[in-house]
Order: structure tokens, then C-alpha cells, then sequence
């Protein structure tokens, strides 16, 4: 059976188990000598979970449970919780403890979730690919002999998932950090329109497209730690049924590339939505067409990356991932008014898309065009470029159209995991979520 | 007797007066050949008045009559008005004439006043001194012989005023560019909290720091046209009474080289506050004395600038105010990381600032430090560049700070126009301008 947050919430409401017996079953999967946990959590399990664990029951037998009272899950290092030391996957931040959690965590503690611990990420969340060079790069729970990525930046997320040691986890998704990961291990993966959820005591990467996400068995899953992130109604979402649904399918550059994995699961996929009642129509939007132009030459992640960098760049240029520094200097070349113009830009396509998807519930598109590669295919710098930027191409629209966005596995058990995306419109998260609860029951027939 | 837009309104209502006859003062004003009206009015009465000030008349009849109904304004040329052509005082836009009113005149006409006509202006907005090489300079009321400077950018816009070319004007506000002509010339002036007053419709100049904002006889004048232009409610503001109300002079860098005439006229104002009632207090506000680190190398303002302006430099460099040009090619040695970093450093900025001003009802100081200086005395540019420099310096902070400001006359009749600005918290608007009324009230005893 899949470990979901519900089950966890049922089996800890009815006494079959405990917060500590929950947290216990994943310290044991992150202590499997042949696992992965050194990789997914560098830094350990947290000094406080155990704590947390039992605070968590005592409340409970006193008749006080928050609504993820007692459940596992995993903070990726890029959020500030109060007491660990926040890395964001790299070597060169003061080693200093938070003093404060984040918002979105401190929303997650306040509704009783334990955190196991900070997930491995790549450096500072600049890239798809998720292979970390200073703390290990964890494996694809897919093939894990044949050492594939993890997809990233939100790598250990991921992987801390698909191997039982959270039930969820929180990413941060700024060209699909969360649905990338996701959809090459085989879960779900939601990145919320940005504005939703605080962003506050996470290290920024673009702060005009991050947006705090989550990975997890299930939708359903994404949809209740979304609720908590986002500090909205907790009343547990039920799916949308697809019969009548209004499901845009995007032609174009989306389609190119397309592994014969990934076709074979996403024409499946359809085939199955169809079946079940939704409505798929070819759909050209006109707003994808003119994305490469808020893009170009970094685009505005390097900008705001490289504000962002600046001092440590002075101070710490040679500890940097150098793919990582790489793609920060891009930002040397751009002008103070070529930012300006990629901004205003940005916002009338923002506009254009909106008016674009009124006429349909969701659009549905491959998350990644290819199944996930060898660690070691990926050595060559070219290489390494050429897929993390096959990578992003589909995820990050819906970062630059400020939309929201989930991952759900689509492909058949014992494949190679492939993700089906579903965009939503912006502030439409909820929606998007039932839809995609809904997508998943279809699936799964 | 002061000409205001309440005792116009009375007249109106009463029937001593016609929004025809109102119109036709103005117009006779305009039309006078020893007068300014053709620098102030470059391009002419409107050829909409006649018939709007008609309609409003019939309007009026029929016992229709909007907040304005009849009250003749006089509209910058940076604003949308529906069938005519906005130059922004330049000479290489486009001759077309506008589609469609820009929000806040829209809302003007909505509310019933006349549009006298099209002032001018700096080109494109982009100084405080007001000099136009393309359509002339309209000279200050003050001392008109000696042909001294109005102030900019909304240069026409004060001269309409101070004239009796019109009961009030529009300006736009950027750094100051209502408040500098309206303390030049000796009327007040208004710059609200920029996001109240929607922005389209209007040539740009700095998306972060553009305000719509108004210039009359009186702050009342301009209260009733702010409430107008914001969509807010319009019943008559009544004075704020001095008595007990908390008023910061800020120390340091703004009264660095006040004239004279600004250091008497300024400390005789201060003594009628306090006389008055108000409790003045000396204060040192930390946030003033990082600004120069958001306007260095240009600043936001010329990165934003750059940016609308690239193409129309690619086809039209040669046809620019050369001095308006060189300040938007500052921009060129702007890189995208500083602006981001400027953006960051605003928002700190602006939030230090707003705590900061918590326990205070208003601030005072100098609008600008001068009286207006000779037009030919700033032939030179290095002259013409330091007078700028010290026009904005001031006003620029209420921009730069994201707060609401007014200038109001505070000099003796027959002496050189000086004006007291006062800074309003972020959105404290309407309380800022009953502040003003009782400021203006306590000046004139």
C-alpha cells in the first residue's frame, strides 16, 4: 500500500500508530547501510525530530492534533528551521544556525509535522539535474544499479520520499525543481503560483519565479501540506471528477525530444484521461512562443541570482559548484535595462497566457521530455548542459507564466518513471489540485 | 480672492458662474499675448473643452452633476486623453492621437471637469528644472521679468495654475516633479503614495517611482482632485487642527545649502506650527542616509528609463533634449545584478523608513532649497546639472521612500515663492492632506 499523509493521519487517529513509530520507520530506511540516506540527508537525522516525535503523541493523548500532527517529512536545505544550519547544498554559507524557521516551516510546525531532516539539493537549487559535488548525489529509485539522477534541484526530496524515509517533502521549485525530481522518481511533485506560500527564510534563487513546493506518494498528499504551506483551509480536498474536463494538450517545442519512454506513458496517459470522460483538445498558445525572449542570456534567474551572489561571489568564487557559478555569471553580460524590459515583457505574456487558458480546466504536457540519465553520462560539461536544459524547458513555463503546476507519475510500474504535468492557472492551486487528484485516479485504472 | 476648486464648485452650483464662463476666463488667460500661454500650452486650448464645458452646463441643468462637473483643469503631456496626441514634450513620438483616456483622467471626466488643454513639460519628465529646448519654457509668475526657471517637470502644469489658465493641473511626480514647479511658483502641490493612482496611460519614466499627482491654489484643491484620480471617496476633507500633531524636521543632508530666502521663510513657517500647537521635533532618520546608494550611476530611475526608451534611442537619439538623453545613458553602465540589488535595497529601505516615521503625523522640510534661479544663468551644464541636483535631492526622498508628499507655500506675499514640503507615511494619503489644509491654514494667518 502506498504511504500516504492520510493513511499516516488514520493509522495515528486510531492508535495503530505513532508519531514516534512513524518517524522510527523512516530513521530506519535513511540508517540502511545499502540505502541512500547519507546522500538524501548529509547532515543527519534532526537532533529535534525525536523530540518532535514525542510532543507530537503527548498532544495527541491530551486531545491536541494539529491537522499533519505527527507526520514525517523531510525540509529540503534551502529553508531556514529554527536551529539547523541552512546550506543550500553548498559549501560557503556561515555555518550558523536559523534563528527562525521560514514561514511556509513554521506553518508545517504549527500544524504538527515532524521534520526528519534537510534533503541534499544541487547548489543553491541552480540546476534540474540534481547532482551535488560537495555532498553526494542521490540515487534514482529507479534502476538504482544503473546510478541514475535524481532529477533537482529538490534531489533528496525526492528520493527521501520514494524510499520510505518521509512522507513528504518540502522543495522549492524556480523552473521546476520539484516537478523535475518528482517525475523522474516516480511521485508527485506540486509547485504552487509563487505568491501563494512566503518565501521568506529560504535562500532566494530568482525571487521573481521560486516558489516553495512539495513532493510526496500522492496528490492528495501535495494537496494537504499545500493547505498548511499556504496557511489556507485545511479540509482535505476531494478529487475532481475528469468527465466533462476541459484538458489542453500544447503543440509545439514541448513535444520535441520526447523519448519513446515518455511518449509511449504520455499517450497513454491521454488515452486513459480521454476514457475517463475529459475532453482533450490541441491547443497552440501564442505566450509559449515568446518565452525564450524573458530567457535569453540567463534571463532573470541569472540576474537575481547573480544580485543575490554577489558578496560571496567576491569572497567564495572558487567553493562554487563551478556549473553552478557558471550559469550566475551569465548575468555579467545583462544590462540594468535589458532586466527592465525581460520584466515588463514577462508581465504582458503573464497577461496573454491568462486569457489564453480561460477557455480550459488544465493543460497536460510531458514534465520532462526524457526518463531519467546516468550520473556518469552526464561528466561532460555539454552533456550536463544539453539535459538540464531539456530538463527545465517544459517546467519552467509555468514558472515564467506565474502558474501552477503539479507532476503526476504516469507511467506503468517497473518502467522507468515519466511524469504528466498538469498546469493550472494562476491562483487556481486548489482547482488544480482536485483536477489532479482526479488524473491520478485515472491513471491507475 | 484665492481661486479654488470649492468656491468655483459654489458659484457653479449657485449659478453665478457657468463651467462656459469658468472655461472662458481660463481661456482669455491662455489667449492673452503678453502671457505664457503659448509655453504653457504649446499645442493649444483643447478642442474638446468648449464642448465638454457645454454638456457639464446642460449636464447641470438637468440637475446631473459630477465632484467636478465644470471645473477647468489643465492635463500634463505625459497623460492619455482620449483623441488627442501625448508628446511627453518630446518631438519623436508618435502624432497619433490616444485611443483612450488614461485611468486617472478618465476618472476626471468622469467626475465632470473640463480639460483646458495639454501642458508642457520637461522632455519625457526627466529633470526638476523645467526647461523645454523644443516648445519653450514657460517663465515663473514670480519676478516674470527676470525670466526665471518654473520648476519641472510639470513646469505648464504650474504655470497653468499660478495663471489662471486653469483651477488645477495634473502632474506626474517621479522625484519631485510636482512639488518643485509648485514650490518655484508658489501653489501647492501633491504627490500621493504611487500605487493609488493607476499609472496607465501615461508616458513612463520610472515604473518604481511614477505617481499621478496634482498642482492648484490650494491643498484642498488638490485633496478634491486626489480623491477623483484615486477612486476614492470625495466628500470635502476639513483642515487636520495643529494642536498636539507630531512633526519631524529632519536633520542633516536637507538643509544642506538653503538660500537664505528658503532658511527664512522655512524657520518663520516652523514658528507658526508651533505657535500653532504642532510639537516639532529635531530627528535623525537612519533610512535618509543610505538613499544615495539607490540612486547612484542613475539609479532605478535611469535603468527604467533605458529600458522604455531603448528602441525609440536605436531610431531617435539625435531628436532628444541632450541633457534629458545623457541622464538615460547612465543606464548603459548599469548592470542587471545592481539593479536588482537597488530594487532589494529600496524595499529594505522604504521598510526602515515606515517604522521610522511611526510616532510622527507628518514630516517637514524645504521642498528645495533655492528659489528659482534665471533660465539663462543655466545655459551651462554643469550649472544646469548642479540646480537639478539640488531641486530633486529633497522631493526625490518622498519617491525614493515610497511615502506621500506635499509642498505648500510658506513664503510672505510679494517675496520669492518657497515652498514646505511634508512627508506622509506609505498610503497615509488623505490624512497627510488634511494635515496640509491645517498647515496651509496656520501659514496664512
Amino acid at each position: 500500500m502506498t504511504a500516504t499523509v492520510r493513511a499516516a493521519l488514520r493509522q495515528l487517529a486510531d492508535g495503530s500508530a505513532s508519531a514516534a513509530s512513524l518517524l522510527a520507520s523512516c530513521v530506519e530506511r535513511i540508517c540502511n547501510p545499502g540505502g541512500e540516506g547519507a546522500r538524501v540527508f548529509p547532515h543527519g537525522v534532526s537532533m529535534a525530530a525525536c523530540k518532535q516525535a514525542r510532543a507530537s503523541d503527548l498532544m495527541r493523548e491530551y486531545g491536541v492534533a494539529g491537522p499533519l500532527a505527527g507526520v514525517p517529512i523531510s525540509i529540503k536545505d534551502l529553508f531556514d528551521v529554527q536551529g539547523d544550519v541552512t546550506r543550500a547544498g553548498a559549501r560557503m554559507l556561515p555555518e550558523q544556525p536559523a534563528a527562525a524557521d521560514a514561514t511556509a516551516i513554521a506553518r508545517l510546525r504549527t500544524a504538527g509535522a515532524v521534520f526528519v531532516g534537510r534533503t541534499n539539493m544541487t547548489e543553491f537549487a541552480y540546476s534540474g539535474v540534481g547532482i551535488n559535488p560537495h555532498y553526494g548525489t542521490p540515487r534514482n529509485p529507479f534502476d538504482r544499479a544503473g546510478e541514475r539522477i535524481p532529477g533537482g534541484s529538490s534531489s533528496g526530496a525526492a528520493v527521501s520520499v520514494s524510499d520510505g524515509m518521509a512522507l513528504a517533502a518540502i522543495g522549492s521549485d524556480t523552473g521546476g525543481s520539484c516537478r523535475i525530481p518528482a517525475a523522474l522518481c516516480g511521485i508527485a511533485g506540486f509547485k504552487p503560483t509563487a505568491s501563494r506560500i512566503p518565501l521568506d527564510g529560504a535562500v532566494p534563487l530568482s525571487p521573481s519565479y521560486d516558489s516553495v513546493g512539495c513532493l510526496a506518494n500522492t496528490v492528495a498528499c501535495c494537496a494537504d501540506i499545500d493547505a498548511v504551506m499556504a496557511g489556507e483551509d485545511t479540509t482535505p480536498l476531494a478529487p475532481v471528477p475528469l468527465a466533462g474536463l476541459r484538458l489542453a494538450v500544447p503543440s509545439g517545442l514541448v513535444f520535441d525530444g520526447v523519448s519513446d519512454e515518455v511518449a509511449g506513458s504520455f499517450s497513454r496517459a491521454l488515452r486513459q484521461l480521454s476514457a475517463a470522460g475529459a475532453r482533450l483538445q490541441d491547443v497552440h498558445f501564442g505566450s509559449w512562443d515568446h518565452l525564450a525572449e524573458i530567457g535569453a542570456g540567463g534571463g532573470l534567474v541569472a540576474a537575481e541570482a547573480s544580485a543575490w551572489h554577489a558578496d560571496l561571489l567576491t569572497a567564495h568564487a572558487d567553493a562554487y559548484d563551478p556549473r553552478v557559478l557558471s550559469r550566475i555569471r551569465l548575468a555579467d553580460a545583462q544590462r540594468a535595462s535589458d532586466y527592465v524590459r525581460m520584466l515588463a515583457r514577462r508581465a504582458a505574456l503573464c497577461r496573454q497566457a491568462d486569457a489564453e487558458l480561460a477557455g480550459f480546466d488544465a493543460v497536460v504536457l510531458p514534465t520532462v521530455p526524457i526518463v531519467a540519465p546516468r550520473i556518469a553520462d552526464l561528466d561532460d560539461d555539454e552533456a550536463f548542459f544539453r539535459v538540464n536544459r531539456l530538463l527545465l524547458r517544459n517546467p519552467a513555463i509555468a514558472n515564467m507564466l506565474d502558474l501552477c503546476a503539479l507532476s503526476v507519475p504516469c507511467h506503468r510500474r517497473g518502467e522507468a518513471p515519466v511524469g504528466l504535468m498538469l498546469f493550472g492557472r494562476h491562483r487556481a492551486d486548489r482547482r488544480l489540485l482536485g483536477i489532479g487528484m482526479g488524473v491520478e485516479a485515472a491513471l491507475k485504472r
